[in-house]
C-alpha cells in the first residue's frame, strides 16, 4: 500500500475530543487504502508547561535534561492517540523519536536530523500497524534524547515522509492553509491552492507561522510533497511543491508581517574589509539568528550597518555589540524593538521588476515610512514601525489585488 | 567511591519545593562521599492523571500504549530532579528504564525484571555524574517500553542496588519508617529500628503499605540492605535486613490490617482430589492474586472452601466462580466485601506457640468475631468484619505491649 505521513500539531490533539477526531481521520485515511504514519506534537500547552516547571527549578536548565523533560509531551500525545485508534479496532503502535530512528546531532534544544533509520517503523507498518511517531525529538550518537527546536514536529514528519518514500506529507494545523495574508489582518485574504517550496520558505521566514522554514527546506531538498490543511475540516488546503508551469504565472503568493524582531544599527562603522565579518561572526558565535542585513554606500569612509534579530536575543546581543562596536571603532549602536517586517513574496516577481516599486508606492500612499529594505529573487521586505504593520499588509494586499485569483499575465 | 541507591516516591517529588529538597538531600549524600544513583516515581498524582486520560479515550486502553503513556510520568520527575541538581553545581544525568538497562518480560502493565544491564549507568557514575533513573519502567526484548506494576519503583531501586553492588538502598517515603501498627489507627505505635526481610514480606502482604512485597522479595533474594525512611526528616528509619541475633529476640514486629480484599466462599464443595487445583487454576488463569485460602475438614464428603482476593477483581472472579462452582458440583458461592484482614507478624513467634492464642484472646475480649484464620511461621492472620478492624489492631497492639520496646525474653 502507498504510505502517507500525517502530522498533527498541539492544537489538533489538545484534548480527548480532539484526539478522537484525529483518530477518526487517521482511520479514514487507512480505510482509503493508505499505510499511515502519524507524527504528533505535544498536547496544547504541554511543552510550555514543562518548560515552566524546569525554569521554576533552574534559570538555565541543563540542556540534556530539558530535552529529556520536554519529550514527555509528545510521548503522552502519541500514546493517547494510539489508544484511541486501537479503541476503534485498528492496530496502532507508537514510537519515540529514538525508536523511530530519528538520529540527530547532539545540540540539545535545537538538534539537526542527520539520519533517519526507519527499520522499526517499516516493520510495524508491514505488520499492519498504523504507526504513531513522536514529533520534535530524536536521539544522538551517544544515545541521548534530543529535541529539534521550534517547529521540530514538522521536520520530523517531512524526514519520515522522505525516508519512507511517502506519497505526500499532510501537515494538519488549526488554519485551513496558506493565505495571501493573515486573515485576521486582511479579511479578504485568499487561501492559496499551491505554493512553491521557495515561496513557502520566504513566507515562513517573513512571519507566516503555518510552517517552519526548516521543515520546508527539508521538503524542498528531498522533494517531499507537502499538504498544509486544517484538522477541523475536510477541505483541501495548500499544496507545497516544486514550482510548476501554473505557478510560474502567479505573480505574488502573499504578504506577511513579523513583529518578533528588533532592528539593531551600528553607527559610523569604518568602511574597510573585514568589518562586516567581524560583526556577524561575533553575533553568530552567540547563536543569534539574524535576518535582514543592510549596509548602504559609505560617506567619508564610514557607514551604518543595520540588521534585524529576534527581540528575545536582545540582552545577549547588547553584550556582543558593546564589544564589537569598540573593536571596530564604530560610534556606538542603537536597538529598536518597535519595528515590524512586512514582506511580499512571489516566484513571479523574478521576471517583473516593477513589483518592489509597486510595494513601496502602496506604503507611501498610506503614509508609512520605510526604515530598511531588503530583497531576494522572490521577496521584498520592508521594516516599518510596528504600529503600521497591519495597515501596511492591507495596503499591499489591495495594491496587488491578492483577494482575486490572478496570474502574472493578467496583471501586466 | 561506594555506591548507594536512593528511591523517592511520588509525594517526595510532588512539587518544585519538594524536588529542591530532594536535590539537597542527594547532593548531601554525594558530599558525604557516595556515588549516588537515584530512582524516582512520577510526581504526585501524575500516574493517576495519565491513567484517567487514557480511560477517557478507551475503556480498556491498549496495554503497550498505556505503558508508553504512563512512563512519561517518571520521565518528567527524573529530568526535573536532574535539572535541580545541575543547578546546584553538581553533574546529574537522567536515564529511562530502557537506557538504564532494566530488561523485563513483555507483560505490559505488570512486567517482571529479568535482567539489569547497568553498563551505561556505571559509565555515567564513573564520569562523576549523579545518576537519576526512572522507576517503574523497563524495556522488553522487543524494545517495547514496559511498566512494572504497583510499587514498581521500589523494585527498580532494589534491582539497581543489586546490579551496582550498592552499600544499601534507601527508600524515601512520606512516613518515618515501619511501625508496630498504623499510627493513624494506634497512636502508641512504635517505629521499628530493624525488621527482617521475611517479616517485612509478611507485613507488606498484610496491608502495611510502606513497601511492596515484590521489592522486598527481590531484596531478600539478592541480599540488598534496605533503609525505609522519611524524605521530610533526617532521622534514621527502619532497616530491612537479614534476621540477626538481636532480631530473633523480638517476639512481634507489628500488627497490620488490610481492607482491600473480599472473602469468597464456595459452599458444599465435594471433597475429592483435584478440586482445589481446579478452583485455583481457574482463578490464576484470570490473573487474580488470591491471598488466604482456608479449607476445613469435610463433613459427609463436602466442605466449604474460602479465600480472599482483591475487591477490585470481584467482577472477574464472579464469572470464574459461576463456571467453577458448576464444574466441581459445589452448591454455589458467596462473596463478602465487608471484611478486613488483621495480621500479627513476628519472626520470634516461631518459637512461641502461645502467640496465636494470645491474639485470638485479644479479639475475644473485644467481642470481635473471627471469620477465617490463616497462619505462617511468622504470621497469624484473621479475617474480621471491616468495621472491627481498627479496634482489632488496637486490642492486639495492647495485648503484646508493642508500644514498648521489648524482647521475647522479657515477654515470656
Amino acid at each position: 500500500m502507498p504510505v502517507i505521513v500525517q502530522k498533527y500539531g498541539g492544537t489538533s490533539v489538545g484534548d480527548a475530543a480532539r484526539i478522537h477526531a484525529v483518530a477518526d481521520r487517521v482511520v479514514r485515511a487507512r480505510e482509503q487504502g493508505y499505510d499511515v504514519v502519524v507524527v504528533v506534537s505535544a498536547m496544547g500547552d504541554t511543552t510550555d508547561d514543562l518548560m515552566n516547571m524546569a525554569h521554576d527549578l533552574s534559570p538555565i536548565p541543563n540542556p540534556r535534561e530539558l530535552d529529556m523533560l520536554l519529550t514527555a509531551g509528545e510521548r503522552i500525545a502519541m500514546s493517547l492517540l494510539a489508544i484511541a485508534i486501537n479503541e476503534r479496532g485498528h492496530r496502532a503502535a507508537s514510537y519515540t523519536g529514538s525508536q523511530a530512528g530519528i538520529i540527530t546531532d547532539s545540540r540539545h534544544g535545537n538538534a539537526k536530523i542527520i539520519d533517519v533509520r526507519p527499520g522499526r517503523i517499516l516493520e510495524a507498518v508491514e505488520q499492519g500497524n498504523i504507526v504513531i511517531v513522536a514529533g520534535f525529538q530524536g536521539v544522538s550518537a551517544t544515545a541521548d534524547v534530543t529535541t529539534l527546536g521550534r517547529g521540530g514536529s514538522d521536520t520530523t514528519a517531512v524526514a519520515l515522509a522522505d525516508a519512507l518514500g511517502a506519497e505526500f506529507c499532510e501537515i494538519y494545523t488549526d488554519v485551513p492553509g496558506v493565505f495571501t495574508a493573515d486573515p485576521r489582518v486582511e479579511p479578504s485574504a485568499r487561501m492559496l491552492h499551491a505554493v512553491s517550496f521557495e515561496e513557502m520558505l520566504e513566507l515562513a521566514a517573513s512571519g507566516a507561522k503555518v510552517l517552519q522554514s526548516r521543515s520546508v527546506e527539508y521538503a524542498r531538498r528531498s522533494g517531499v510533497l507537502l499538504h498544509v490543511r486544517s484538522s477541523f475540516s475536510d477541505e483541501d488546503g495548500t499544496w507545497v511543491t516544486e514550482e510548476d508551469e501554473r505557478m510560474e504565472q502567479a505573480l505574488i503568493s502573499g504578504v506577511a508581517s513579523d513583529a518578533t524582531e528588533a532592528k539593531v544599527t551600528l553607527q559610523d562603522v569604518p568602511d574597510r574589509p573585514g568589518v562586516a565579518a567581524t560583526i556577524f561572526r561575533a553575533v553568530a558565535d552567540e547563536g543569534v539568528n539574524i535576518d535582514m542585513i543592510v549596509q548602504n554606500v559609505s560617506h567619508q569612509g564610514r557607514t551604518d550597518v543595520s540588521f534585524t534579530a529576534p527581540k528575545a536575543d536582545l540582552a545577549r546581543l547588547r553584550t556582543v555589540m558593546d564589544r564589537v562596536s569598540e573593536e571596530i571603532g564604530a560610534n556606538g549602536f542603537q536597538m529598536d524593538d518597535g519595528v515590524a517586517k512586512v514582506s511580499l513574496v512571489g516566484a513571479g516577481m523574478r521576471s517583473h521588476p516593477g513589483v518592489a516599486a509597486d510595494m513601496f508606492a502602496a506604503l507611501a500612499e498610506e503614509g508609512i515610512n520605510i526604515e530598511m529594505i531588503s530583497t531576494s529573487a522572490i521577496r521584498v521586505s520592508c521594516v516599518v514601525r510596528a504600529a503600521d504593520a497591519d495597515r501596511a499588509v492591507r495596503a499591499i494586499h489591495a495594491k496587488f489585488n491578492l483577494a482575486e485569483e490572478v496570474t502574472a499575465r493578467e496583471v501586466h
